[in-house]
C-alpha cells in the first residue's frame, strides 16, 4: 500500500469541487463542496449519537437507505440544525444538485456545518450549484476539502492506492474539524470515495467497524456535535471482484481504509480549534479493548491533561487523575506513564507512583508538536489509541466569540 | 434562619487557624489549617469517586469510622497523592495534631491538596503545627479558609444560624475550589461545622443526601480531583435534643446545611480557575431529578458553551446541542432555553428552534458576572441546578503551568 496524492479523487471516476456561493460574508472562502462519482455507487455512513441531529443527517440517512448514492453536496457556515424548515432545505439542496448532475436527489448526500440554529437560505446555494457542477474536476479535491473548513486552519485530504485480486484499488477522503469534537463523532465531517468494488453490505460493516477505532477515539472538547457523518462512496471502477463477504479482499480493504481514516484523525486532532500540538495517547496492558479505550479517551479528554501539555509540563498526576475517574476497571498501583516524542521518551511514574526524571528533558520533549502519552496499566492484552490537542488560548479565543 | 459571620468557627466551640508552614515557598501564602471541637464531635464525610484517592483520604476514612472526630487539620500546596509513602505521611499529619491538641490521632480529619505525585515532606507540618494549634481562635476561620486556598482568588466561608428545639444553632464551613473540579465531587474541600446535636448516623445520611443537589452539581472543568472531601463536625454544644431520626428537626438541620452548601457551591464556580462569571444551569420539566441533573450538568460542563459565555455569546445551539449528547431520555423538539442575570430575561430558544431576539439585549444580558441558562425540557415535574463558571484564557494560563 501508498499514498498517493489527488484525495477525493484519486478513486477512478471520482470528481470534486468547492466554490464561494455567498453562505459566508468572507467572498475569499469557498462555502459549498460537491463530490460525484461517475457511475451509482455503493454508499455507507455513520453518524453522530447526540440525540439534536441536523436536518442533513435525516435526509442523507433516507437517501442511503438502498445502499447507493452517486453524489455528496456539502455547506460549510450554517448547520442546518435546530432550524423549523431544515428537512426541507436539505431536500432542496439534494434535489437542486440531482438536476445539476442528471440523477435523482435521492442519490445524492448532504451534509452541513457550521452555527447551529440560524435558518439555512436556500438562496445562495440555489444559485451556486450551476457553476459547482459545471466546475467538477479530477484535481478538484483541494476545493473541496477546503469549501468543507469551518475553524480549520489546514484542509485535511489523503489517499492510499492497494491491490485487491491484481487489480489497482485507491481510497481516498477528505475531512474537516475542528471544535464541538469528541466521541462518538464530532462536527467532524470525513467524506471517503474508493473506486473498489465491494457491496453496500460490506462497506457499511467496514466503515461502522473502523470508526470505532479512529474517528470515535478523537477528541477536541468534549463536545459531541449535531451534524457528524462519516460517509463513503464505493463505485466498483477499479474492475475487481465485488468483496461481499469477510476474506482476504475485505481485510485488504479495511486496512486501506484504516490508513487514510488514522491519517485524517491525526489531521483533525493537531487541527483542534486553537491546538499547537497533536496529542496521542497509547494504552497498553488492559484486560480487554474497551477498557483501554476509556482509559485513552479519558487522558485525551482532560482540561487540565490538554493544558499542561500547552505549556510543555509534565504533570503527570493529571494523567494519573483522568485514568481515575474514567470508570475503567484498572489497578491504579499497577499504571506507568512515560511521554515521548522526536526529542526522545521519558518515564515519569510507575506502578502508581511518581520516579525521579530530568525536568530539563520533559521540557524538551514536550515542546515538540507531537506527543504520544505512554501508559501501561497492567499486563492484560488490551490496547488503544485516542487522539486530542492541547487545550490554549486560542481555543477560548476562537470560542468565545464564534458567530460574530 | 439567617446568614451569620464567622464561617467554620460560628457554631459554639469550634476554633481554627491557618499559618504557613512551608510546604509553599511564598511565606505570604498560609497552607497549613486547623480546625478543633472543643469536645469530640460527631463527623460525617463524603469523598472523591476517582479510582485514584488521595492518601489522606484513607486515612481519614478509617479515622472517622466510629463516627467521631475533633479536629481537622489540611494543607495546602502538595496533594500526598500517588505518593509510595502517602499513607504514613497521612497518620504523621494526625498524630502530630493529635499530640498538640491532646486528642488520639484517631479523632483527626486530615486533608491535602495541591500537586499529585511529589513527596510531601513532613518536616515543615511537623515545625508548624505547634504555632498553629497554639494560635487556634475563635476568629480563626477566614486564616483556615485561607490556608487551604490554592488557585483560588477569593476564601470561601459562611454560616447560618437557626433553630431547633427552640434551641439557638448554628452551621458553617469553608470550601476551597478551584481546578479538576466536576461531579462527582472535585478538588473541592469543605469542612462544615455545627453545634447541633445530631447523631453520627443522621449527620452522614444529611450530608449524603445533600452533596448530591449541591457539591456534586459543580463543574469547573471536567476533572474529578483523586482528593475531594466534604467532611462536617456536629459536636452537640447548642444543646438541643439530638436528632436521630428523620422529623421536623432533621428538615430544619438538612434545611441549614443546604443553604450553607449551596452558597459555598455558587462561590466555588463563580471562582473557578480564571472565571470572569459564574454559570447557574436551570432544568425543569423533566421526567424526573435524574435526569434534570443530568441535563443541567451537561449544559454548565460544555468547553463551547463556557468559552461562549465567556465571549458573552448567546450562542444557544451550543446548550441544545449539550442536552443532546447528556444522555439524558428528552424529547429535544419540546426544548426551551433562556438567559437571565441582573439585566433581565431573554428567550432564544422554544420548541427546540430558535426565535428571533435582540442580540443588543442578549449582549448586555450576558456581560454580568452572574448568568443563569434557563432550560425546559417538557411538561415533567424533575427539576435541577447546576453550577459553572466560562472558560477563559486565564483557566489555559493557570493549568499550562501549574508545577512551576
Amino acid at each position: 500500500m501508498k499514498t498517493i496524492p489527488g484525495g477525493v479523487c484519486a478513486a477512478k471516476g471520482f470528481t470534486a469541487n468547492g466554490v464561494h456561493c455567498g453562505i459566508r460574508k468572507n467572498h475569499n472562502k469557498r462555502d459549498l463542496a460537491l463530490i460525484a462519482s461517475a457511475v451509482p455507487a455503493h454508499a455507507a455512513a455513520v453518524y453522530t449519537t447526540n440525540l439534536v441531529k441536523g436536518a442533513p443527517l435525516t435526509v442523507t440517512k433516507r437517501h442511503i437507505a438502498d445502499g447507493t448514492a452517486q453524489a455528496i453536496v456539502c455547506n460549510s457556515g450554517n448547520a442546518n440544525t435546530c432550524n423549523a424548515n431544515g428537512i426541507e432545505i436539505a431536500e432542496q439542496m439534494s434535489a437542486l444538485t440531482g438536476a445539476a448532475l442528471g440523477i435523482v436527489p435521492e442519490n445524492v448526500i448532504v451534509a452541513s456545518t457550521g452555527v447551529i440554529g440560524q435558518p439555512l437560505d436556500i438562496a445562495p446555494i440555489e444559485a451556486g450549484i450551476p457553476a459547482l457542477a459545471a466546475g467538477l474536476a479530477a484535481d478538484g479535491g483541494a476545493a473541496a476539502a477546503e469549501a468543507i473548513m469551518t475553524t480549520d486552519t489546514v484542509k485535511k485530504e489523503v489517499a492510499v492506492e492497494f491491490t485487491l485480486g491484481g487489480k489497482t484499488c485507491r481510497l481516498g477522503g477528505i475531512a474537516k474539524g475542528s471544535g464541538m469534537i469528541h466521541p462518538n463523532l464530532a462536527t467532524m465531517l470525513v467524506f471517503l470515495t474508493t473506486d473498489a468494488a465491494i457491496s453496500a453490505g460490506m462497506l457499511q460493516k467496514a466503515l461502522s467497524t473502523d470508526v470505532q477505532s479512529t474517528f470515535n477515539m478523537v477528541s477536541i472538547d468534549g463536545d459531541t456535535s449535531t451534524n457528524d457523518m462519516v460517509a463513503i462512496l464505493a463505485n466498483g471502477m477499479a474492475g475487481n471482484a465485488e468483496i461481499t463477504a469477510e476474506g482476504a479482499d475485505f481485510t485488504a480493504f479495511m486496512q486501506a481504509l484504516n490508513t487514510v481514516t488514522v491519517h485524517l484523525c491525526r489531521c483533525i486532532a493537531a487541527d483542534g480549534e486553537g491546538a499547537t500540538k497533536l496529542l496521542e495517547c497509547r494504552v497498553t496492558g488492559a484486560k480487554d479493548v474497551p477498557t483501554a479505550r476509556t482509559v485513552a479517551k479519558s487522558v485525551v479528554c482532560s482540561s487540565l491533561l490538554k493544558a499542561a501539555m500547552f505549556g510543555a509540563d509534565a504533570n503527570w498526576g493529571r494523567v494519573l487523575c483522568a485514568i481515575g475517574y474514567s470508570g475503567a476497571d484498572v489497578d491504579v498501583t499497577q499504571v506507568g506513564v512515560a511521554f515521548r516524542s522526536a526529542k526522545g521518551t521519558i518515564t515519569v511514574c510507575e506502578n502508581g507512583a511518581g520516579v525521579p526524571f530530568s525536568e530539563e528533558l520533559a521540557k524538551e520533549i514536550l515542546l515538540e508538536s507531537e506527543i504520544e502519552i505512554l501508559v501501561t496499566v497492567g499486563a492484560g492484552s488490551g490496547s488503544a489509541a485516542a487522539w486530542g490537542c492541547d487545550l490554549t488560548y486560542d481555543y477560548v479565543k476562537i470560542n468565545g466569540d464564534y458567530r460574530t
